[in-house]
């Protein structure tokens, strides 16, 4: 997030705009916890976990009355348009007050989850994978050393991307998602035939959101259903923080400058996201006759950001 | 790597298919040093870096008497398709053994420079994207408590991928890639502004391939041109290794699995590649209305490659 | 312990010694689960998390008929003095066996609660705390991020140790230790006291056993006094795995050749430990009958560091 | 470092004495760069890697005149008493101001190299050994994927503690210190040998001063002898920053605390050091005049453990 936040800034300084910060989401939007930033304001964030602006829930800003105060302070500070970092419930919130007020906002989608429509991938998702794989490649250590079957829950109440990437790249024996309804039967079935095959050990990685009552929930079915000894661990809060990999550093440096650059270019009601992926198949002789596209824009960025 | 040997081993034993492992890349064909794998061959290596399968570099295989080996081998051992996992390199031998054998070839591309056309990623680019960061996240500590100007000089011989996307999420100073001609009075015109402004430390990233003589030639011209101390660090091999970050591994197993399905398909001569990504505006109505789609076939894909 | 188990096996070798390995403990010795190791059994371990021999509880080892058959076992192989790597229960049943047939055997401490008396630390005990220490720092980017108390368990049941190293290094707000009987009232007195002033999130470490009920009752406790929103994070078994870190390395090298040198040297019935950077002998009930001294300076210390 | 200088700030806070930083070592002694520090001065830095003081080389006070300027500011600023983190070249200056104005003054030992007598152990040194063990770790992979030799050019210039640890728990093939005369013949035999028994690959550990012209060096006679393809890797600065691991934050807390309590107790001329984990007192001029034992069991168990 840090990144974004220091793109916005520089690349807005770049374009002699002024720009100020404001603390806590809608909070300090309505209480006018605001404050000027330059371009040395946002020097040495980008390799900081968190958010320097900090976070609140702000339940005033979805009342008429709160959403009144919020312009009321950018008014009264001469501010023209918003940059909106987070997730779906700051956009509705940002939504509302372009409606209302015409004043000009873009959203940057963050949040580890990756539940958001729209972009490929949401600034945080990246390094949450990779804490959580860390964490689980630990517990396969484990596991394999006391011939265990262990449940590992990552975070995902609505949506089961952290858990099939994760799950994916540990090699889980099953991956439990809220988008389909969890079989464990068939999962205990899995993991008395993968003993069968050798296996010693199982890792099943388990979305908070695919299960009532979480993992421990299935930890309880599991043990009734296949006498297994289980153990479970909630990595938790542990995957909201940590220096960010490189990947959201630069997806948070990319759209906080295409952030701006929409905003100066009369675009608003939108949200900045990253195209989607898919697999393509591609002639060999057009793979190593075409050259590979250098990323420009990213270059140009780049130049603008170290300010 | 490990992800995508893994993922076509196991892709096609659940499609009934036997597959074999050719040790050390085409010397391994023309040697027949191949051996039949079943699912427990691949098992608990998707977290471990390099390849099981070695590499080396085979001149003979370039030859029109190598190629007629290699087809030999498989064609003695039955083999009726092949998966080359690796960069151009790799993929011009096995497009012409494809046209002189008519033996069908998938390639996956495989290399942390990212330098292959048709894909938007290969696998190991994302791992070594990560493990600079780290390493030039250290320089910085080090340059911010000396005063002092480092030069970080990333892999990237002919290509600045890395060199970009390490510059843009470590806040270097100036990234000097080989697409783009070095102006080191530029680069010193910079760092002179940003003492100016308050920066006592900069960073440097420099692709090998930047400047002829590489990061050590900068020093060299840095230091003669502005009189200040430089400290160079070449980061060199440590790139190469390491356990893959959750994208590669999750890359490396989709890849393998479409290359299998390819394959079967009917597909030949071609790399399976993941598609591109761009900056795109999205209404935020249509943000939080729509509901993200779920990795449907990364998900299948998930139950298979766990056999 | 794996590299505690390499340097056993090779320093046996290099003495023309046949070397045996043991898989999952007693139960192995009972049930004759036994290798035979060359210098190449244990090539590519030294960074591996667990344990290649795998580990069991075995009951069966504390009853005098478990031990008649393990001695069966060691007398039918040939097998002249044993090497147990493990913690107070594995010494005892150690010097039971020792005891009652004369077996020569030297323990290695390995436990990463470091609660071994005779030794300075433990293997395991360094990997731990910074797998604790690089959870917590995320821990506390979020903590900062959201202006909130964030409590987080650690290992720990009997002792102190990680709990103190780990509160000590992260900057820790308050150590709940089981040495110690937690005074939680003042603990939220000191919370008040850091918000004055101007803290804006605090982190406090818990050890598993420091409070009846753990994290989840100490969380419980503090929103009632306080009325702080509070968050728990159970560290749990991530703890337990992850490729060691150097002095872990170190250690189990230092020890494993120390044990077959004692060993050779007709010590028996010891534990080997590590004394500052000499190694000591230190007989076995000596080592689980006193306990070791918990580190009540450095537990002072704490309390002033975070003022 | 940042660890000790919280705990020397906090510690003195909380025993009610006024505490100065001095910015950029001596020679922020000698201009004057010093600012008062209160609790909240040194919060959130025990994370960081560096030293938030900076650090530089000062020739000046290596002279009477500018000892003598160090001097009045002191005693014009009213400060009674100095602690000194650094290693013997900074100890020898505190001594000398010691002797010449009886300014009271503690060191605390803090050198990446750990070649300081009297102390058991540096800050930095346990971060910094970590650090090259996951490099040398990543060249592992690669080493191993591709049939090769590596050598790893760790820091030590005079010393060759970071080499043997690293080189240990790495298991190198070969250790190179400064403290043993390198015989290249050995090692190529040793290669050989090893290739014999069925290694394809081996690691060998190099401190910058155990051959005449480092790493580089080494390679080139190596080739020479063996005909071997040889890769060399330096890993220079990155050893030096990072977030410092879990034992060197304790450690930075530990001298910290002690070094004030230790000048509020009238000690003078001495560094505090490490020893097993009591704190003791050891004459400066001892500290530097001193040389550090070389761990020569842990060097000859090194070599037998890679067998």
């Amino acid at each position: 997030m840090n990144a974004a936040i220091r793109a916005v800034v520089r690349t807005a300084i770049f374009k002699n705009i002024k720009v100020s910060a404001v603390y806590q989401g809608y909070e300090g939007l309505i209480e006018d916890s605001i404050e000027e930033f330059d371009a040395r304001s946002v020097a040495n964030i980008i390799q900081r976990g968190g958010t320097i602006l900090r976070t609140a829930r702000c339940q005033e800003f979805y009342t008429p009355e709160g959403r009144k105060k919020a312009y009321e302070t950018l008014e009264r500070r001469g501010i023209d348009g918003l940059v909106v970092i987070g997730g779906d419930g700051s956009f509705k919130g940002a939504a509302t007050l372009y409606e209302e007020y015409k004043i000009p906002v873009i959203g940057i989608p963050a949040t580890i989850d990756n539940d958001i429509y729209g972009t490929d991938v949401s600034i945080g998702f990246n390094t949450a994978i990779n804490i959580a794989l860390e964490a689980i490649d630990r517990l396969r250590d484990t596991a394999a050393s006391h011939d265990r079957l262990f449940l590992a829950e990552v975070m995902g109440r609505n949506a089961g991307h952290i858990a099939l990437y994760v799950g994916v790249a540990v090699g889980a024996e099953a991956i439990l998602v809220p988008e389909v309804e969890s079989d464990l039967d068939k999962v205990v079935q899995n993991i008395i035939l993968a003993k069968d095959k050798g296996k010693n050990s199982s890792i099943i990685v388990v979305a908070e959101g695919a299960f009532k009552g979480g993992a421990f929930a299935v930890e309880k079915e599991l043990k009734e259903r296949s006498g297994y000894e289980v153990r479970t661990s909630i990595l938790g809060h542990i995957q909201r923080g940590g220096s960010p990999v490189t990947r959201d550093r630069v997806l948070g440096s990319r759209l906080g400058f295409a952030a701006v650059k929409g905003l100066l270019a009369g675009r608003s009601g939108v949200m900045v996201g990253a195209d989607k992926r898919d697999v393509v198949f591609v002639p060999l002789k057009e793979v190593f006759e075409k050259e590979r596209n250098f990323d420009w824009e990213l270059y140009e960025a780049s130049k603008i950001l170290t300010v």
